[in-house]
Formats: structure tokens, C-alpha cells, sequence
């Protein structure tokens, strides 16, 4: 049997905390045998959440933080004063070894901040990206680096592509998996100075599969499996993707509710529609690991609910099983 | 009644030319009075397909033009060099007042590249951008700039700013148009280092409606009217609109032609989504104009038919009537 492995989870951030968090925590538990969680925060508010459950009481403890960091606060500030924050109490644990991994749906900006300060970056990653999963026509992608260090430098993108090649690989299965940089044409010769100065370097890295540029329009349909940006990009296509989905299936919804017809008609699609649209439904995958680190660290949506944590926390043993900090910390030697 | 406008149209431009273009120049003349169009092209292919149709042959005239510009030419070199180029002529028709606008559905890259060279800028104008009307829940937004020139400047960005403002308000007729510059949150201190320097500077334009930043999953929801960003993210956010609007309808259509009973439903509830999903067609909306040029250049999409020639042409009446170019020039002269 595999060693059980701990996640920190913090119970006090993103819209539905703490309700949802600890449901998802009691789901994961429920779901997988090697899997032990320490909910942080505030204890009573946690225990009398934990109340409404049956479940093995010696796989979730709770570790006490008072404090709670709003998505408000500026991150870096907030990481360094609020230091009895579920956030911070959470990132020490990783850093103590005392849990393998950490999920928030709280502030981003103070996960990925705490995460760096607190945690710490593997030895030789220069900046520890914020990858999510996006759903594609055909499966999912990884969309590589969508997190708060904007202007990044080619160097940084090189390593985003090596970094998302393992992750795929070896957490979602994808054999050679198929690495693109975005740009905003076909052509080596096209793009920013960003990508013209990126498209070469990544045309020699010899452990990656890189197939040149996707261009936005090509990214739903899943032309390329890991997905390279800097976070500015990243970050629009991500809040694109969510806006852009669900204004369509508002506008799409309105449309069936418009006549008497098409009400009857809706009534009759519907099991059919709400199957297919569930494939581009992003909390299926769970939450988007920051990838660098020397612990896991992972951001789930702000308005997560307990399905979106549990799959979170599931994701966690998928990626400590696969050793994949070990396996970036010796790639990044390799090529040094 | 008002003076007769005169639209060079590009017959050999775009995947379905010269057919449907020929049908749009048609189409468009039939549809307003004071308009006249000049199809630029190969001559006889041209009049070979004009045959099919009874139209007003005081109204489209024929410019002979051998050569055409494919879309892998590098643009400026085929600019230069094919100067008997359907593109080539019908800018020069603009530049010598023979044609008041140019419609094209070729290279966006020649057509970019030929608007500077061969119409020319506005003095003051540092950049033209080319600005699309994309759709959103409640309207359509202006995106600028969607052009090839990237890594822009602040200067750049508050210039698309205040023409953005002057289309919206004259050619599409918002009233104060609420303009703000794409960012990653809503905060002035988030930001790549371009939003963070063009954000101090839009706040101090006195006629414009500056609102501040946008997340990219507002657009769809039409929270402003005109959205700045620098062109490689604003062609980001087209071709992703564009690819993740037809991914997800595709995936709709699927999963309603998947069982019997939801083909059934589907044939019930067709006419009212066709009707909603109509509001997100973009060829609906003309073409992209390319704004601050001493004559009007409009870049429709390559997959253009019929339809989306002829609005794109109807659109030069108005740009043309309210004086868009004269506008732009006296708005820039004053904050000189």
C-alpha cells in the first residue's frame, strides 16, 4: 500500500467557506483511503461544521489560525503581517513537512505569494507558474503560466514548457504531450518580442514536444496539450474562457425559455445538453497547482463548491505520487 | 440628399472570392441609394460573375487588377512588390480620392500593412489600430487595437482610447461610451508595466468615459463600450471569441442530435436559439475598421460571405457621414 499523504486545506477561504471546504474535505476522505486532511481555521466555526458529518475522525484535524486573508488585501503585505492567517498557517505546515500539499480557494494573489515566500521555489526555478486546466473540445490543456508575475522573460516561459510537459505527462497521462506557445499567428517570424525571442529557444529544448504557435482560436478545440504564455495572456485567456462560456449558455438558456415551443423542447434536450456541456464544466479538474515549488500548492476557484475541493485534494496525491516535484527539481539540473 | 459614397472593394480577397464578394457588392447597392462600389480584381473573372445578377451598372464599376496577395506573403514585401495587386490598386483608388473606403477580406497582414503605407496616417496618429466590434450579452463592444503592431506604447494606447470613444459614439451611436483598458484585476495597481503607465494617463483625458479596468470574463457581459488593450491580447481575445464560441455551440449541437429525444426537443427549440445565438454572430457587424487613416479601411473576416461584405460595405455610408476621419483629426490636433 502506497504512504497516505496530508493536505492542508484552508477552511476559511473562497465565496462558500467554510461550508463547502469541509464537506469536500469529508468527501475526498470518503473517496480515497490514503488521503488525511488538516482543515485550517477557525477551529469552532470548523467543528461545528465538521458536526454535521460521519466520518473518520482520525483523518481531518484541525490546526487553528484566527486570522483570514481577503481577496482585498494586498498579497505580499498581507503574507508578511497576517502571520496567524489560515494561509500562512496552512504554507507552514508544507514547509514543516507536517502535510505534502495545500489547497485554497482563498486570494490568489496571497496563495501564490505565500507560496514562494513561505514554501519556497525549487532550486533553479526562476518564477513558479499558476497552471490550470482549461477543457478543450477534445479533453483538457494546461494553460501555462496564469499567475500574478506578469512580464515575464523567455527564460521563464522555457521553463514553463518543461514544467507542463511533466505535469501532463505523468498527472494527466498524456504521453509526448504536445507544447505550443501563443502567439498571434502560425509563423516562426510572427508575435511579440516575447515570443520571438521564446519560439527558437523552445525549438531546441530536446525533452519536449513542441509544435510551434496555437493561435487563440485553436485553443477550445485542444490543438496542443500544454499551452505556453506569460500570465498576462494567460490570465485573459482563463477569464475569457469562464466569461465567455457562461454568457453563451445564459444567452442559449434565455433562448430555449423564450416561447412556449422551445420551453417544450428544452424540457426534452435537456438530459442530452447538460452531459455535453459538463465536459467544458472547469471544477471537474480540480484546482491549478502552482508548479515550482518545493511543496504542492493549489489554487482552486473563488467560488468553489465542495465537488471542485474534493477533486482539489484528490489531485494532490495524483501529483506526490507521481513524484513530480522530483521529477522537475532533476530536469531543470539536467539542462542547467 | 446627401452626397454618393464610393466603396473600392477587393473581388479577389478573402476564402470565398470572388463569388460572395461580388454577391455583397450587389447586395449592398440594392440596399441604399447613395452608395456606388468599385470591384478591384481580375476583370473577367469579376465580370463573369457579375453576369448573374440585375443590377444598376452605373453603380459598380470594374477596376482591373492582375495580381493577388495571398496570405502567407510577409506583408510589406508584398505591398511593395505587387503593385498591380487587387489590394495595391484599390488603396491607391482611396489615396488618389477615386474611392471614399476599402473593404477587403484578404490578408489582414497586406491590408494592414498597405493602409500605412499607401493611405497614410493621420498627422499625429502614431499607430492605427484596426478595431472590431465583438458581441456581448447586451450589445456589441469596440476591441482596439486587433492589429499587427505589437508591443505598443502608453502614447499608443491613449490614442486608441480617444478614437475608440469617437466611433462608438458617432458610428454606433452610444452616448458617452464607457471605455476601459483590459487588465488581470480590477485594482490601478494591477497590471503588466504598459496597463500601469496608460492607466494614469487614460484618467487624465477630460472627453473620455474612462470607467478603469476590465477583466477579461466582463467583456462578454458588455461592461464597457470600448475595450483598450495592446494588439497582441486584443488578438488574443478576438480568436478566442471566435474559437470558443463555435467549440461550445458545436458541442450544443452535438449533444442535441445525441439521443431521439433530444433531436426532438432540438427541432422544437431551433427557431428561438437560432434567434438568440444570432445575437453572438459577428458577421453581423460588418468589418474591422482600421481607424486614424487619412481614408477609411475596413478588414472583414476571410471566411466572409455575402452577407458580412454587403453590412461592411452599408457600414462605410455612416463612417463616412459622421465624419469619423475629421473627428479623430481635430480630437487629436486639440490635445497636442
Amino acid at each position: 500500500m502506497s504512504k497516505s499523504i496530508t493536505v492542508a486545506v484552508d477552511a476559511m477561504g473562497g465565496d462558500y467557506a467554510p461550508k463547502e471546504i469541509v464537506k469536500g474535505a469529508v468527501l475526498a476522505i470518503q473517496d480515497k483511503e490514503d488521503i488525511n486532511v488538516i482543515l485550517v481555521g477557525k477551529e469552532e466555526v470548523i467543528q461545528s461544521e465538521l458536526g454535521g458529518y460521519d466520518y473518520d475522525k482520525e483523518r481531518i484535524r484541525i490546526v487553528n489560525a484566527e486570522e483570514v486573508i481577503s481577496n482585498n488585501e494586498a498579497p505580499v503585505m498581507a503574507i508578511r503581517r497576517k502571520k496567524n492567517s489560515s494561509i500562512v498557517v496552512a504554507l507552514n505546515l508544507v514547509k514543516n513537512g507536517e502535510a505534502d500539499a495545500f489547497v485554497s480557494a482563498g486570494s490568489t494573489g496571497a496563495v501564490l505569494a505565500g507560496g514562494q515566500l513561505i514554501v519556497g521555489r525549487i532550486e533553479g526555478v526562476e518564477r513558479p507558474p499558476l497552471a490550470p486546466l482549461i477543457p478543450t473540445i477534445s479533453g483538457v490543456s494546461l494553460l501555462i503560466d496564469c499567475g500574478a508575475n506578469v512580464d515575464a522573460r523567455p527564460s521563464h516561459l522555457v521553463q514553463f514548457a518543461k514544467m507542463g510537459s511533466i505535469y501532463m505527462e505523468n498527472v494527466i497521462g498524456i504521453k509526448n504531450p504536445r507544447v505550443a506557445i501563443v502567439n498571434i499567428g502560425a509563423e516562426e517570424e510572427k508575435g511579440n518580442q516575447l515570443v520571438k525571442e521564446t519560439f527558437p529557444l523552445l525549438k531546441e529544448i530536446p525533452d519536449i514536444n513542441f509544435i510551434g504557435s496555437i493561435e487563440a482560436r485553436d485553443i477550445p478545440y485542444g490543438h496542443a496539450d500544454v499551452i505556453v504564455c506569460e500570465a498576462f495572456v494567460g490570465n485573459v485567456i482563463l477569464k475569457l474562457y469562464e466569461g465567455l462560456g457562461s454568457a453563451l449558455i445564459e444567452k442559449i438558456k434565455e433562448g430555449l425559455m423564450s416561447t412556449t415551443r422551445s420551453k417544450i423542447g428544452a424540457l426534452l434536450s435537456k438530459p442530452a445538453l447538460k452531459k455535453t456541456l459538463k465536459a467544458f464544466d472547469q471544477s471537474r479538474y480540480g484546482g491549478a497547482p502552482m508548479l515550482g515549488l518545493k511543496g504542492l500548492v493549489v489554487k482552486t476557484h473563488g467560488n468553489s463548491k465542495s465537488n471542485e475541493i474534493r477533486n482539489s485534494i484528490l489531485q494532490c496525491v495524483t501529483f506526490t505520487e507521481q513524484k513530480i516535484k522530483e521529477k522537475i527539481e532533476v530536469n531543470l539540473k539536467k539542462q542547467e
